[in-house]
């Protein structure tokens, strides 16, 4: 019932609580708030709204499931639904659902009336590992993946891990993808905690669960802290990303899930490191593939695309990549790996080896 | 060609440079820019455009004129065109046109990969001496002004008052009516000499325009940088603004002009106040609507309405009140004159007495 607490020591500092049925806490952080509105995925509301002890009357504000929901057209509906809802500067937003649900939850709370307090309540792996702290916001346009958004910190995280029990295995698996870049970023003693623990984890051991998305959250919260605005640091988090980016862009968003093109996005960007010279552990390609397959994801882009039945053209990829938001002169600006824990930060590929390795 | 130069000292500070034909000198702000876009209200390009020496070729967004642009639609295609030109995370915008322009361009750039750099090059004597200072951003909702927005400060102002030779008489009234507000707030001194040169600003006669211009600037600058988030001395800018935004929305974005509503705001608000017990200077309502007469603009609620030909009814006027930024569990919290350069915040009015100010 209490959990882990996790503190991300900003200007404003906020807890992440990590553990079993933390969600029956999260009324605690809406306390002064005068009016308290529940941004949710509609599925996971009739999964989990019940958990959310003490907010049962509060409004719903109902989104489409998954990236669907970041969107212009959503955001916007949900911004009139806030005024029409009578919110007001000292009302507060609690997102419930996954990395969409809370990205584009957290964009409506920091633009309406400039800016209202939201609570996080992640209920996937992959937005308790990464997408709900941070105070990254976003929503995608159509000629790309979170091109438009706020950094705009939550007040708090309640990372509650029963909820984890429900996602379908497409879903958990996304999450696994980036707890995987999480740990690589982290160093060697949680990837070889990953590594030994593979069993376990997929067969979602509640114990094992909580200490890893807390461990995960533990990693985040300290490069966020030290980069708030990513400036510097903070840009390893995007390990994949670029990579990741371009293959939902491609596959038209929701086809294939964020954290397996994080997954072959991590491949990627370790070959591309090796054919830059930048990689030191030679071992890490084929350590990496190792694990990947035990998780069942996508090892290569070659898998991917066989396993998501998408084309993904290289040069489509590679017009994606130019557009990605640390580009500079339409060049990709990419996190290379040189170790598990070592990496380079804004490295300029040549777009002939890109390509290459995108075919 | 100079122009003086009023600093604002914010975290990031920024120069408001105001006088004839600085807008020859916005390009000195773009020196670093990977890539520049003119956001635009068309009707300004075809006038000024040509003024912003060296930016000749950089890409325009061209806006609706006026309100028209704080759309949702709007930004969403603003940012959707930002994409098709290939803007990067050091690109910049550089907004030119009247308040509206400002505020959408500023929201635009705000939201773009996290953030752009943005200068604005205000057109009109509302945006010279409001609303291009300050770092507020923001579009309308169907339910009210300005409820959807940032605060995302500029990195250059320029304000160049050989613009306002072309506003038309109704815009240039309307700019008059929030140089009347930052006077009142300002204190006797800028009030008493814009009681003392009418005529030459209605002639608009260059130097005192400058003069003018720099005047409000410095003292809406000086509230900015104490308060830049509006917790608290912040407020007094709002003087007027609660009545004249529930105007506005009440008789449709567009219709009338901001600062005509922000005109008879200060009135209505000096009337509630007096109502209150709050005014002590009994001699002040007389004082600006003597003014507001030689200036043409509206001194009543009554003169507003027949002058627009609204209806403009008591109960909606209310109810889009209660839907203010400023307000609490429903409750509109105003400005209040207690003299010239003396204020109070927050103030809490009965519905009642209200309802009956706006009959």
């Amino acid at each position: 019932m209490s959990g882990k607490s996790i503190r991300v020591d900003l200007e404003q500092p906020y807890d992440v609580v990590v553990g079993e049925n933390v969600l029956a806490n999260a009324v605690d952080s809406t306390r002064h708030a005068n009016g308290v509105v529940v941004v949710c995925d509609e599925h996971v509301e009739a999964f989990h709204g019940a958990r959310l002890a003490g907010l049962e009357r509060a409004p719903r504000v109902k989104l489409p499931r998954g990236e669907a929901a970041k969107a212009f057209a959503v955001l916007q509906r949900t911004l009139e639904h806030f005024a029409e809802l009578g919110l007001e500067r000292n009302s507060m937003v609690v997102a419930l659902g996954g990395g969409a649900t809370c990205d584009l939850a957290g964009l409506a709370a920091s633009l309406y009336m400039r800016g209202l307090a939201v609570v996080y309540c992640p209920t996937t792996l992959l937005a308790q590992v990464d997408a709900s702290v941070g105070g990254k916001t976003a929503i995608n346009l159509a000629a790309g993946k979170n091109l438009v958004g706020t950094f705009h910190q939550p007040r708090a995280v309640y990372a509650d891990t029963a909820t984890l029990a429900t996602l379908d295995a497409a879903e958990f698996r996304s999450g696994l993808g980036e707890t995987l870049k999480t740990a690589l970023i982290a160093g060697p003693a949680l990837f070889e905690r990953i590594e030994a623990s593979v069993d376990a984890l997929l067969a979602r051991d509640r114990d094992l669960l909580s200490e890893t998305v807390a461990s995960c959250v533990r990693v985040k919260a300290r490069f966020v802290v030290d980069d708030e605005r990513e400036q510097g640091p903070r840009k390893v988090l995007n390990l994949g990303h670029t990579f990741a980016h371009a293959i939902e862009h491609v596959a038209g968003y929701g086809r294939i899930p964020h954290g397996v093109a994080v997954a072959t996005g991590i491949v990627l960007a370790i070959e591309t490191a090796r054919e830059c010279g930048v990689l030191r552990d030679e071992a890490l390609h084929e350590r990496v593939v190792h694990l990947l397959a035990r998780l069942a994801l996508p090892a290569s882009l070659a898998e991917l695309r066989l396993a998501s039945n998408c084309a993904l053209p290289a040069h489509a990829l590679l017009a994606a990549m130019r557009l990605d938001k640390k580009a500079r002169a339409a060049e990709p600006r990419l996190v290379l790996p040189r170790a598990i824990g070592a990496f380079e930060l804004d490295v300029r590929v040549d777009a002939a080896l890109l390509s290459e390795r995108l075919r």
